[in-house]
C-alpha cells in the first residue's frame, strides 16, 4: 500500500517536471572553429559530450547544437552570430575561439591584435546577454603540445589566454580553462615533449582522446549551473 | 523687361536656396587612420582642402571634420563608427582606409583577410547609407614610393584597392582612385625610383606636397555631386 | 684535289675535336629549389631541355644534372654547395634561387633579408668562379600569375629580381630573366588575370606549358655562349 | 725544511707562470648582437666585466674586446667571423645570438629556421675551434619579462635556447644560460609581471641592473676554466 503511495507521489510530482523538460531541454550552441567543427563528427567532441550526458540519464536535457567553421577567428564568430547561433534560440552558447587569432599571425599575417580579440569577444558577450544566453567562456587550447613552453606560439596562447580569464571574472560567466587543462594533461602525459600525438594529432585538431578530454571538461562546465 | 523679370526670377528662387546652403553647410567627415589624423595639422590635406574652398569662395558651404586615428585598419573604423562618424550627423563621409589592413601583416602579424577587408567595409557603407550618408570610397595610396611596382606591399595594395574600386562601382559611390592616382603621379615624378620623399616622409605618411595632392583629388570628389 | 684536300683537313682538324666533345660535354647543373628538383621529373625543364638538345643533334654536347631542393633558400644553397655542385665538377651552373627567399617571409617567418640575400648570392657566385665555373643566373620567376601586379609577393619579387640583374651586370655573368619573361608572357596569355593555372599549378610550381617555357628559356641562355 | 723547500718550489715553478700570464692576458671576444653593441658602453656588461675584473685584481689577464652588431642573426656573425673575430687573435669568444632570429620572424619576416640556426652556430663554433679558439655558448635572454611564459616569442625562445645548451653539451663548451638565469631572476623579482623595467628597458635591451646581471654571468664563466 505504502509502495503505491510512493509510486503516485513519484508520478504525481515528478511527470509535470519530467514532461516540462522534455518539452523544452537546454538548447546548447558550440560556437568556434575547426576544432568545433569536428565535434560534431562521429567521434567529435559535441557527439562525446551527447553520449556521456545519455550515459548520465541526461540526454533529453539537453540539446547540443554545433556552430564551428575552420579558420574563424573571434571577428568571425562575432559576424556571423546572428544568423549561426542567435537564431537557433540557444540557452547556453560555448563561445571557444582564439587559437586562429594567434595562429595566422604566423601562418597568414592576418592574426588578430589583443586588444581587438578583447573588443570583439565583448562585442559578442554583450549580444548573447543581451538575448538571455549564458555565455560559457573557453580558453584557447595548444598549438603544439611540447609541455616546456618551447611550442612556437606559447607565449602568445598564455597572453590570450590569460585575457578570457580576465573576461570571464569581469561579466561572472562560466569558464572553461581548455589551455591550463591541457597543459597539465601534458605535463603528467607527454614524457616524451613530442609536438602532437597526445591529445591532437597536428599539434591542433584533437585526436579522439582529445576530444574526450574535451567533452568532459565542457560537460563539468554545462552541469555546473 | 524680360532681362529683370529673369534677374528677379534668379533672385527670388536663388537667395533662399543659398541662404539654406549657408545655414546649413554640407558636413564633411574624414574616416580613416594616421594619414587622415595628420589631415588636420597644419598642413594637413584637410586643412588645405578647407584653404582651397575658402579661395573658390565655397568655404562656407562645407564643414570638415578630420576622424582619423593612427595604425586603424577597417575593422577599428567599424568598432568606432557611432561614436565618431554617426554621431557627427555628416552628410558625407570619405572612407580612406586599408594602408594598415595591408601593411600590418609584415609589421605585426596582425593584417586584414581580403575577405574580411570587404565585409567590413560592406557594412560601414551599410551603416553610412541606413543614416542617410553619402560615403566616399578612397583606395589605399602607397607604402614605398618606387613606381616600378617594387615595393614590398605594391601587390596587396593593388589587389586591395581593385576591391574598393569594385564596391564603389557595386554600391554606385563615389571613389577618389588614390592608387591609381599617385602611381601615375610618381611614374611621372619619380624618375630616380626612390622609395620615400616625392609625396612622403617616409613611404606612408604625407609630405606638404602629397598633402596638397591629396587635398586637389578630394575636392574634386566633393565638388562632384 | 682540292676538294679531296678540303674534305681531309676538315676530316682531319674536326674529328678529333668532335671526338673529345663527346668524350667531354659540356656539365651543366641547375641549382635551386622545389621547381627544380621537379624539373628532373617525366615532364620537368630539365628533362624536356635535355630533349630539345637531343632534337637539335646537341644531346651528346651537354650533361644536364638538377640540384633542386625544395624550400631551399639562397643560404641554403651556400651551405650545400661544395656537396652538391662543386663536387660534380660542372662547366656551367644555372642559379635560380629567391622564390622561397621572399615566400618564406609571410609564409614562416623565415625570409631573407634584400641585403643578406645579395651577401650570400655573391658567395655563391665567387666559389663558383674560384672553380673555374661558370654561373648563369636566374631571376626569380612568380608567386602568382595575376598579370596586374596583384599578387601578394610581387613587390619584392620586383625588387630582390632588380637585385640579380644587378649582379649580372656587376660580374658579367649570364641572366635568365624569368621574372621578366613569365611577366611579358602572362600579360599576353593570362586574359582572366588568373592566379594559377596559365604557367603553373599552384602559383609557384610549374605545370607542363610551364615547364617546356623555362626549358626554352634556360637553353637559350645555354646555348648563346 | 721541508717546508721551506715547499715554498721556494711554489715560487719556483709559479712566478714564471704569472709572469706570462701578465705579459699575455687573456683576449675575450664578446660577439653578438645590440644587447653586445651597447655592452661596451659606459655602464654596458663588458665594461661593467672590466670593472668587476679590476676589482678582483684580475684586470691585467683579461683583455675584453666587444663584437657586437645591432640587428644581427647567427648568419650575419658567419658572414663577419674573419673581419671581425678571428682577425683579432682571441683565447675566448663568447657567442651571445639569437634574439633577432626569433624576433625578426614577427618584426620583419626574416628571422631564421631552427635547423639552420643550428648549422650556421655549428660552422661558427668550427671556426673558432679550427683557430684554437674556446667558445662559450649563450643562450638568448628575453623578449619581453613577463614571468609567466605570456611574452609573444616566449616558445621561440625556449626552443632555441635548448638548442644552444644541446650543441654546448655536444661539444663540451661553455655555456652562460641566460635564458634560464633571467627566467629565475624574473621569477622573483617580476611580481608585477610587468613587460619590461625589470632587467631591460624596452623588453630586450639591458638597463643597468640587467648589465650587472649579464657582467656576473659572464664573469662566472670566464673565472671557471
Amino acid at each position: 500500500m505504502k509502495k503505491l503511495f510512493n509510486y503516485l507521489r513519484l508520478t504525481f510530482f515528478t511527470l509535470p517536471f519530467l514532461a516540462m523538460q522534455q518539452d523544452k531541454p537546454l538548447r546548447v550552441v558550440f560556437f568556434g572553429d575547426s576544432i568545433t567543427q569536428q565535434g560534431v563528427s562521429e567521434k567529435g567532441y559535441i557527439t562525446q559530450l551527447r553520449s556521456m550526458l545519455d550515459a548520465k540519464g541526461l540526454g533529453n536535457q539537453y540539446e547540443l547544437m554545433g556552430a564551428g567553421i575552420g579558420g574563424n577567428k573571434v571577428y568571425d564568430l562575432y559576424l556571423r552570430i546572428e544568423d549561426d547561433v542567435l537564431a537557433k534560440k540557444p540557452d547556453v552558447v560555448f563561445v571557444y575561439v582564439g587559437i586562429n587569432d594567434v595562429w595566422h599571425k604566423r601562418s597568414h599575417g592576418t592574426g588578430t591584435d589583443l586588444d581587438k580579440y578583447v573588443k570583439f569577444y565583448e562585442a559578442i558577450i554583450k549580444k548573447l546577454k543581451d538575448n538571455n544566453i549564458r555565455p560559457i567562456l573557453c580558453t584557447p587550447s595548444v598549438i603544439g603540445e611540447r609541455m616546456d613552453y618551447s611550442n612556437e606560439q606559447d607565449g602568445d596562447l598564455n597572453l590570450y589566454a590569460a585575457k578570457i580569464r580576465d573576461l570571464a571574472k569581469k561579466h561572472s560567466l562560466g569558464l572553461v580553462d581548455l589551455r591550463a587543462e591541457f597543459q597539465a594533461y601534458l605535463e603528467k602525459n607527454n614524457t616524451n615533449n613530442d609536438e602532437r600525438g597526445i591529445l591532437t594529432t597536428d599539434r591542433v585538431h584533437l585526436n579522439e582522446t582529445g576530444n574526450t578530454f574535451l567533452a568532459e571538461k565542457m560537460m563539468a562546465a554545462l552541469l555546473q549551473k
